[in-house]
């Protein structure tokens, strides 16, 4: 599974701080721990409090490139941030994210033809997120379509059938099972799968047990990658034994090890 | 999930020296301690070394007995064993195990039917265990239509997809779950499934580890029970998240606490 790192974000206080300080040591130390820890992407996000996400994304990304090679994955919903955060990135990057409503899939998808990146799109329109499979394979087919329409690969996409906190939500935990599944029936090649694994346990007890199990499961459901907490040592090794018992890694005795390493 | 407590076993050397001197200590405090720890029901084995085990499973059930009310799952490849069990159980038992071979299902699912007993069917027989999942499906439903046939209720029986040691038979892997999968289309109601669950990590490093991981994904397939290691923390805490995932139980702060009392 593709672990995209989730702790360079502007929700979390110190990358705040960075950002509104243009101190760039809070993001080098969290690039670097990640990237040590087995992430394969890392997750850029100015915060929902950021008075100027274009001139904070770019920054970021900047910054964030000083000290490692990994591809990031650009976390914003103002587009134009995106936008300038594509601009500088060595690598092509993953944009975060879409909902399959018409204007926004246009803008996104045309950046991405552009700039050669990936895609997360959610199982969402304007009328919020469906509870049922059914409707959220919908919403995924239209994302589909529509970057297929605009010269996406469909493996470049990444589709997102939304997790809610399991007590909040609880009867959506089996429908995204039964949608991260159905996904994969949608075209050949498929699209990929993705999750922002930590909404499972958001405002819940016992949330790095409940964020760990939720993963393996989703991953025997054919989940290909999660925006995640790295550096939670427990989580990675449970998906490291989860591709063991996928037979997607070959065994031995030092897989969780390997795995941590696949990133490099 | 249905917790089967694997610890009543001659193949611990506590059982076999416990049966060997007709001292019930340790099989009372496994019992116990199993209970406590939130198994639904008590596998017992005399083990593979017993020279008398139609006499040693009669003794062990009885002294099982003794110290708790909880369902006993007799198991042996000896069938007159399990008959004495049997006849000396006070609840319904589970049979533990019968392959797709005629001789043998004749003979476990009479009993069965006779005693009012759920039965473990393994998805093998003379040829071996099969490697795909639609080999093992025909040995299911060969299973379940003997069942069906002998009267015994095809919700009183439970699939064992059978596991093998990840380092072993890796591949086999996914096609258990996607026969844990299929065994749910069989019939309506279709039969139950269970597995044994430390085969997965036999004689591998991590233990504990893959166990866990292997039983909650094995969970977000349909698995309905397992026999295992009840006294794992770990485990016990793993399942108890999974059954709030998948929407088993409705959350609350303590439910893995609550997951432990079920038994009762």
């Amino acid at each position: 599974m593709i672990i995209i790192g989730e702790r360079i974000n502007g929700m979390f206080r110190d990358i705040a701080q960075a950002i509104k300080d243009r101190d760039p040591s809070a993001v080098h130390e969290w690039a670097r721990k990640q990237e040590e820890a087995g992430a394969h992407y890392l997750d850029i996000n100015v915060g929902p409090g950021s008075t100027e996400p274009v001139e904070a994304m770019k920054w970021l990304v900047e910054n964030t490139q000083e000290v490692t090679d990994l591809p990031l994955c650009l976390d914003s919903t103002k587009y134009d941030a995106i936008e300038a955060g594509l601009q500088v990135c060595k690598k092509p990057a993953m944009i975060n994210s879409v909902p399959a409503e018409m204007p926004k899939m246009e803008r996104v998808f045309s950046m991405a033809a552009e700039h050669d990146a990936e895609v997360i799109g959610l199982a969402m329109n304007e009328e919020g997120i469906p509870k049922d499979s059914e409707s959220r394979i919908a919403l995924a087919m239209e994302l589909v379509a529509t970057a297929d329409a605009f010269g996406v690969p469909t493996d470049s996409l990444y589709i997102d059938p939304l997790v809610l906190p399991c007590n909040v939500g609880q009867d959506h935990g089996p429908e995204v099972f039964e949608t991260l599944r159905q996904v994969k029936m949608l075209s050949d090649p498929p699209p990929k799968t993705t999750v922002g694994l930590s909404n499972i346990s958001q405002g819940v007890k016992n949330r790095e047990l409940i964020n760990r199990v939720f993963a393996v499961m989703a991953m025997a459901n054919g989940l290909d990658s999660a925006i995640a907490d790295a550096c939670d040592d427990e989580l990675m090794e449970s998906v490291a034994t989860a591709r063991i018992i996928l037979n997607m890694d070959i065994y031995c005795d030092s897989f969780v090890d390997v795995f941590r390493k696949s990133n490099r």
